[in-house]
């Protein structure tokens, strides 16, 4: 299978898709998060050839978002666990969750997620680090950070009935 | 090439994958966030070929995320501007764009985040709907919404070491 490496380019959107881009890597860790951490289990779940399956796994054990707990010995079999770089992808799943759900579940969600602190069933708000309030595309605004190396896109691409650059 | 349809799994993280799990996708709604809407500077910026370019396009527009506005008539050309299905998918790239700076950005990010609100560099930090309280992997469980078929995991598929279901 070919595909272009992210690796090399210069954005952490791009660097997430390396690690978790691949069409099946999402679902896996979806079932991970949802307790499915054994290989069989998740085989059987996504209907996905082992083959493909291993590779996905050695990928995400690769990049350090899962690992492999022994649970047995005789024969070896593992446990996949997420890190705590694993767990860190949370945001975006529920991200993705959400949107799905929004646009295309027109029977209703399949997953709802209740939040133990207050025990209600609970949407993701993006809220700002400093301020508290909501944080959205449009009330914010993108700045170059340390490492733009110029291809942050100057006026020159931000033709004058542009959105607001927010991204 | 040859993919997995993800159109027919009754799961909303699948469906967005669906439409944005092309690798292309989210970097090009990544640029259009940032304000670049034509195709001859998406082009050049993604360093894409034309003719996937093209096809993700088409895509995008297939599945109202983002739609044509013709900005010159002879000949005609185009700006790709967000529909509000698009802009929604805003809190899935800034997921990443934050899980990307913090794992694999040594040099820092490239691209930071003001809140115009509060006018503060800010992060995202994903809260509960009802309570406001931070919702995070660790204090939210998974339970089946109006559309489950079963296939939410049950107690055989979640082993006793197995992490909370969260996703």
């Amino acid at each position: 299978m070919q595909r272009t490496s992210f690796e090399t380019m210069n954005c952490s959107i791009a660097q997430c898709l390396e690690v978790v881009g691949e069409w099946w890597s999402m679902l896996i860790l979806r079932d991970i998060f949802l307790g499915v951490t054994r290989f069989e289990d998740l085989c059987q779940r996504l209907g996905i050839s082992r083959n493909v399956l291993t590779d996905r796994l050695d990928h995400l054990v690769g990049h350090g978002v899962i690992e492999r707990q022994a649970y047995q010995d005789h024969p070896v079999r593992y446990d996949y666990r997420l890190t705590e770089k694993g767990r860190d992808l949370w945001p975006v799943l529920v991200a993705m969750r959400e949107w799905g759900d929004r646009y295309a579940a027109p029977d209703g969600p399949r997953v709802e997620m209740v939040h133990r602190v207050c025990d209600h069933k609970a949407h993701m708000v993006p809220t700002c680090s400093e301020c508290g309030g909501v944080l959205e595309a449009r009330n914010v605004k993108a700045v170059p950070g340390p490492a733009d190396s110029g291809a942050f896109p100057g006026a020159d691409l931000r033709h004058p009935r542009s959105s607001v650059p927010s991204a």
